[in-house]
């Protein structure tokens, strides 16, 4: 299988950081995968605690740790020079270096040179593995479910995090499938699927989510939005890569525009299931939405309850927020 | 603007080519932009004739001649050991190569070295120009045909370049903009945009068709299809950041197979009109068909003008062969 992957158990590297919200990335993969993370590692005697063991380099490979993830990210995306020094050593003791910043750490001379010594990878999960064939199209065995989005930004990677946890709760063969930097981390594999050259867009898709068990199902993260002015074209080349058999339309309530596109209102969640349905025909003719997942953080509680049952009553589909309630309903609503 | 750029005068380089079917590129930059090619280069005696004068590397240099353009294809699209000599020769006598193989000219580095020796340019044109940036949607001034096809290899490009010369002969003001290999060397600028990261690709596009003048057309060279299993995005891509005011369809009389895509039936040429107005209309309201370009080599003379006129009738739009009867009823429509 062509994706990046990534050797668990994970240190999770925090750098000078202090401040949980710009370390998304590591806590997010702590939210997800606790079993994954074995330690974490501070340049700074007061950093952010994410509540794993500390750890220097040499403990962490003493204790069996295989990457050393970056879990922060610093002003710009760059690798600050003061980070150099740990991600060597790191690659020396026999650690992979895995980072999802714009700067590539195999642009980076220094650790180019202490990989090749030691035989350890620099993994820019950025990157899209190599040897990515065109799309065939040719039906594949098991069963899909993919977010959508009425734009970036609106809950798709979490929402198919919290499938895959509810899915897997109640004893179903599911897994993520991540088409982004911090969902490859979270997962440990996957495909940067905007990253990759737009002839192989379709062929990516099919690589992320292979055959599989007849009773399996592949729960994958979506891209852009089917009405984005610049990002379209991706997320229907994740469409009809996938041939989903379900999808869940994404939405953050009281959005009106694609944010930072002036002049370009948001669609309907009813325009993004027709325009999803008769795209994603092409390559599943048996494509449905099963669901709708909605961001309420800017509704209060009463108005949460309202929004969402007047949704549903309109849609004829289970409408949640699955950071209160879970997706169980729209987990129900898929398998009936 | 970001687009490939090539240098005119070319001369035009053959190799060891004998048969005319082999070197399409070359006879294609010969027979729609004759002003720009100066000579050919052959490597054997009795080598192509493409009606140009035979010249050196030195004579073309000489007659102000300012790239060498690979004319024809090798086997598995490589560039031959024995070409090498010449292309260095012909960057030390200043001239850029500009090749639109497989093989890159920018790998191999005999070549990289005698370019950076000289200060001429090794140009591939499978390679977009860096620094694409992400699609805007913001409206552009000026007006914008762009071919869209059933399928790939319908005279997609053909149908451009005819439109192009049938509108300047009756005085618009019309420019073909190339969105592949051959249809840059043709034009001596554009992208090749299906090798362009599916994040940008809306961007490369809308590079492609910058603000003009508001008499100007954009005859916009189309990719792939938009029914098509693999290269669908790609289309999308184009026509979203293309934002055209109208569209050809080009298709090929009696295909009914996506081709060399097993189980995929052609879409109608109603279904890709419906299509492409429903996606285009994000980015361009007024999007509409104004005709239809069919290749009809498949067919008898008798059989021709029966298929084209049904057609006609059926869809209430100027159907023409362009390699037979040119463009003119398809402009005609489009600016009435």
């Amino acid at each position: 299988m062509i994706t990046i992957e990534i050797k668990a158990p994970y240190l999770i590297f925090l750098g000078e950081e202090t401040r949980k919200t710009y370390a998304k990335t590591g806590s997010g993969i702590v939210d997800w995968r606790p079993e994954l993370c074995k330690g974490q590692l501070n340049l700074i005697e007061n950093g952010l605690d994410l509540g794993l063991p500390r750890m220097s380099v040499e403990e962490a490979a003493a204790a069996g740790i295989k990457s050393l993830v970056i879990g922060t990210a610093s002003v710009g995306g760059g690798i600050p020079d003061q980070w150099l020094e740990t991600f060597e050593n790191a690659l020396l003791a026999g650690l992979d270096i895995v980072g999802g910043v714009h700067k590539k750490l195999n642009d980076i001379p220094r650790l180019v040179e202490a990989a090749k010594k030691s035989g350890s990878k620099l993994i820019d999960v950025r990157v899209p593995p190599a040897n990515i064939p065109v799309g065939t199209g040719r039906k594949r065995t098991g069963k899909r479910v993919l977010m959508v989005g009425t734009d970036c930004a609106v809950g798709k990677k979490y929402t198919a995090l919290a499938m895959e946890r509810d899915m897997r709760k109640i004893g179903l063969n599911a897994d993520f499938r991540a088409s982004g930097q911090t969902g490859i981390m979270i997962a440990g594999r996957g495909i940067p699927i905007d990253a990759v050259v737009c002839d192989f867009l379709a062929g990516a898709a099919e690589l992320l989510s292979p055959d599989n068990d007849a009773d399996h199902w592949d729960v994958i993260e979506g891209q852009g939005g089917i009405f984005h002015p610049g990002y379209s074209p991706v997320s229907m080349g994740l469409l009809i890569g996938s041939q989903p058999d379900a999808f869940v339309v994404c939405h953050e309530a009281g959005r009106t525009e694609i944010e930072e596109w002036d002049n370009f209102p948001l669609p309907t969640i009813e325009q993004v299931i027709e325009r999803t349905v008769s795209l994603g025909s092409l390559t599943n003719p048996n494509i449905k939405c099963v669901g709708v997942s909605i961001n309420t953080s800017n509704l209060g509680e009463s108005e949460r309850q309202d929004y969402l049952n007047d949704l549903s009553k309109r849609l004829g589909l289970p409408c949640v927020d699955p950071l209160i309630m879970g997706t169980d309903a729209i987990i129900e609503h898929m398998l009936g």
